[in-house]
């Protein structure tokens, strides 16, 4: 079995039970080589049971990426610390598949994951709305944070929504680099996004 | 048959023929409905004129990769205008799908091929090595367009390459929202680059 790391705990139910043996069958055959026997293959269940809980594969992968997009949500859940400039720097460190703890791998795998997904969306009605309702929760969310940051005069008057939404766009674009170039420019492009946080968003001192 | 704006000029020999039969069947069926008989069915050749010039559908792919990504460069070769802050402009929004002419929809479709194709990288180390090996030429012109500013004093002294090298993670992370989400953000993201370049790369008057 994969390592768990990004997946927490144990599946509480079969629809959980179902979206872990997805996961797996994904690293194990490649987003192309994923079909329903090969998923169930991954599970305790039957071919029948994912059809009770599925229309069909792109059902199923559907409700999958919702599932990994939610395991990503779950991440940010963390208390602010009261200081806007380190909750941005956080939150978007998580975003790049920085968790500080867990095994560095799985963390690709679920990014690679990520991109693959996300593609589907370029012909795929579904996938493209489940991905924009998605990030714009996350885009919100780092608004939330700037806002937050202007309120407490630490950051400049940027437009929260405008700036958080580039910020998302350059993590997406860092995303994209890393899972498919043979190597690994992640370090340097966190430091490239944490330097336009210095100069277009926090205050001068 | 699909407009041909970006893919300038008819086939040139039974390699290009494939090409652009690859292209429309792209845009037909979509990366995942993609197979030799429906790209043979775009062209005047049989199924075993593809089998003589490719190994099979994945050499084939990886060889499509190729040609969209010399056709985008095909694109960049431009005479310098002498101003590099409106080189690094033009060429950006270049990068972006706004070729200025053509249609924006056969755009649209060719930014959408990219991703699909691009996200085959994740799992495929041929696609890996072209997508690397392609970006960094990019990266290069961008570089030489940088250092060209600031030889000439109207640049700061920013590292070209590392600065070169995030404009193109901001481009390709335009690129995925664009073609994956349900509205257009284009516009902006284009407008957030450029105020980058403005307040980062171009030195204050």
């Amino acid at each position: 079995m994969a390592d768990r790391t990004l997946l927490t705990g144990e599946p509480a139910n079969t629809h959980d039970e179902i979206m872990f043996a997805t996961y797996e069958a994904l690293q194990k055959h490649g987003y192309a080589g994923l079909s329903i026997q090969r998923i169930a293959d991954e599970s305790e269940h039957t071919k029948s049971t994912f059809y009770h809980h599925f229309d069909g594969k792109e059902d199923l992968l559907l409700s999958f990426a919702e599932f990994i997009l939610e395991n990503f949500q779950r991440a940010f859940e963390y208390e602010s610390s009261g200081d806007p400039e380190r909750d941005l720097k956080l939150f978007l460190g998580l975003l790049l598949g920085e968790y500080g703890d867990g095994d560095e791998s799985d963390t690709d795998e679920m990014l690679g994951a990520y991109i693959e997904l996300r593609s589907q969306a370029v012909r795929n009605e579904a996938f493209r709305e489940t991905f924009t309702r998605t990030s714009d929760q996350y885009v919100d969310h780092l608004a939330g944070i700037i806002e937050e940051g202007i309120d407490q005069g630490v950051f400049d008057e940027v437009d929260p929504q405008a700036t958080a939404g580039f910020l998302l766009t350059m993590a997406d674009g860092a995303i994209l680099l890393k899972t498919t170039r043979t190597d690994d420019p992640m370090a340097q492009l966190h430091a490239e996004i944490e330097t336009y946080i210095d100069h277009e968003v926090v205050a001068d001192a």
